[in-house]
């Protein structure tokens, strides 16, 4: 039977992968749909996103494209798959409701398996779709408190490939970051680097700024200094006060988001040196 | 003869005063082409800008209003004349040449009386349009000393209502600054607030960000802080090194210092707070 | 008690308009908190929009208006208040939800009193929301006959102040338009005038553009032809190809959509000339 | 000695193409710097282009891709080289003033040799910059006489690689445009499809339409509906009547063709099916 995978490589760059790669696709008789290649000359990477069908192996393939690849290459061979993703919310409706009709819809590759928040607020809204929704107060806790709490809500889901922290309005600390490295995705209400940290809507009104912004980004160690995935703009000028900017500026978060999101779902993103390559 | 003003108020907010101004005119027989208002509630101040016409006595005009509005309100009365403008350069000539070719079409209220640059590579550009060009070095020369040369160059144009800076890579002193208070215009080669300083597009690059931008501002006393007047962005992605990014850029800067500079020719702009109220 | 008004004025153009609107605002003893006006001077027409507060009867202050404006002269006074609108839908959801989501939250000064559609599709989505969801097949019936049946739909509604045809895949007679004039707001899945009537990403497609759009206006008894409210744009490329361009448009659909509903619930449209002047 | 080439490939699509290009090239050394591809699976069509670098002999290769690629395929192996261009313009200076000034900067891979223009209006510009001007009045003359005038001035400049139509404001005959297919870049002053034809900006301010476009494409035999290579658009409203839309205009005409000029220039066009594949 026919099978569809997307193979994703990413190693030093040589003389001749481009032919070693599709030497290799051929001889296992696939067809090349798509095909995407950078080279970061700089830094001598070479990195390279493929769609390719065919009757095969992939691990036998993944093997083989590792013999025939310089050392330290990464290699995925990845049957698209409708991946399993949580979101953490706060109180604000308009990325997490964005997601939810998307879902619904079938629109995105993935499953949302749960909510978790540290409010009950938007529980009525996420129930309608019979998601579950865990609320994971953080009164009175200390951040590493409350943040075993959710760990351990989100390991009540199961398995995760992506958590979207789609308006969750907490830091989270490092412990936590790592545990799922490059896999957390966060929407910023600006347009990083510009004001970074709290109330950036605010802030912007006070510079005087006449475009907003926001910004989709891994998250990292560093507060909003995450590799970036998506970001976009819109025009504002100075009849709109800062409440205007923010609510203006939900409909850039929740595009934005759902950009980055599905760009992560489809595999096109590769992260290195605090960057992001997208094949989209 | 029927003429054409613009009047420009800027005064503390109270009821009454769009009556109060347009009662005014209406008893000096003047026509309201356009109207522009705005109110910032939070700080209590009222704009406005109004093209009128009639056959009237504009400095009566003038002084009539000052009887009717609140203290502490500045009230400008201005015909539409060419204004006399300097541009200061370095060595690109992208913003240069588009004010040039812009002035030459007659596009521009406003007649180019001079271009001051520290290098004399873009003479030849200047010279072709029949504009004097004054080089002034700044090799071996303390920064006030410099400004000094430059000053003396200035005034050797006589008159000048706004300098451009059309990418002149060098910082002006306070002293040099507040001599045209909000009436130097600057490009600066990022989307302020990011990446203040040298080499925004370096600066960019190694963030990684999707989008990039240009901000023209009125210099004040801090670098790169000045009231924004204008702002664009075009996207940019992984492939693109700086020195691309920087070629990209080009565009969206001189037709971001363009827009900034017609609307001041077009006594569009007010400034207050550090920010600017535009009636474009 | 302080109230808050919109005045909406639409009228023929001459000297000392803002004159006596403003007068009467002071007459009566109103803040003028917003106002924006528009003079059209090639068809002699004058537009003004303010936002006044007072302790006054709105209904003394539209009777005074009369009196000092010129013949012919629109004038509302009206309060802002929850305005009730249907949604009309065939089978796509991306529209219908972001509406769905943004009323969830309050965002809209609206209440969506009930959906209709020609396919049971949507209903799931809409009754999680608790909204009257009725399903008018068009199976075998006459578009009059059809009509006839969604009209009585409506009417179970009661009072209806917008239809939003928020993805409603049938053209409407002349007659159902008139019911409801200037009070249906339709999404176009192009940039019109470009690719009017069915399937524009395939227009779009076989033209190959590189800028793809939507469009929301009022509708009238052209096709497509009606005043226009808003317009977006998203770049598109050769690699897309019409279903992608379809899959990336929605996201452009919704938001335009929503704008332009927006600028309704809000009164800020005046239509004349088969235009719309917007004051946002 | 390194040498620098570009190789473009146009085949029907099959199984193993990336594979027989890459391999060509390793045997012949070449370092593959970029590269692009895209399949059209619809029209079972494979476009490829990559900057290669090495010590070969570009015939050589060429004749081996012959060899291993499929029939009817297209290959072109060039270096990269200052084209040989001819600007064709009216009465408006802002697209030929770009040109000129990006020429004389060296942003451009190509030296203008020579502007025809049916107006003698702007060769003072073009003579500043040395550069020939040849006035080819239409008065009195029929199309087929004028363009024969026309075409001798052409063949004055010697070979040209890309004639620009900078505003040049006549419709050519087919005639005309079969002798330089595919080289005769156009800047329209609309978002094509939208606005064929004379006055766009009058035909968008009847219409009422949020947003104007620019649209640079080869000229074909039909007025235009030759390919689009690059579009943008800016956000107009209500207050703009025609010719201040035509003024603001001006800016995305001068950056959208300089924009498909560059592209035209770094050999990154596909045409086929009458739509352009650009690898930009």
């Amino acid at each position: 039977m026919t099978r569809h995978f997307r193979v994703l490589i990413d190693c030093p760059d040589e003389k001749g992968l481009v032919y070693k790669i599709s030497k290799t696709f051929y001889n296992f008789g696939l067809n090349m749909e798509k095909n995407r290649e950078f080279v970061d000359e700089q830094n001598g990477k070479f990195f390279m996103r493929s769609e390719v069908s065919g009757k095969f192996d992939p691990d036998a393939l993944e093997a083989e494209l590792k013999i025939v690849l310089p050392q330290h290459t990464t290699i995925k061979v990845v049957e698209p798959r409708v991946k399993r993703i949580v979101l953490m919310v706060t109180k604000e409706s308009h990325c997490l409701g964005d997601i939810l009709i998307r879902h619904e819809a079938g629109e995105l590759e993935a499953q949302i398996v749960g909510v978790v928040s540290n409010y009950d607020t938007l529980r009525p809204l996420v129930e309608k779709f019979e998601i579950p929704y865990i609320y994971v107060s953080h009164d009175g806790l200390q951040r590493a408190e409350h943040e075993k709490s959710i760990l351990r809500a989100l390991s009540s889901f199961g398995k995760i490939d992506y958590i979207v922290l789609a308006k969750y309005m907490r830091i989270l600390t490092p412990e936590f970051v790592n545990r799922y490295k490059e896999r957390i995705i966060n929407i910023h209400h600006s347009f990083l680097p510009a004001f970074i940290g709290a109330n950036p809507y605010k802030q912007a009104y006070e510079r005087g700024v006449k475009i907003i912004g926001a910004t989709a980004h891994f998250v990292n160690d560093n507060l909003d200094e995450g590799p970036i995935i998506a970001q976009d703009v819109i025009s504002v000028d100075h009849a709109m006060h800062w409440q205007q900017m923010k609510s203006a500026g939900r409909d850039v978060e929740k595009i934005v988001l759902a950009k980055a999101l599905k760009l992560a779902l489809e595999d096109k993103i590769f992260v290195y040196a605090n960057k992001t390559v997208i094949f989209d």
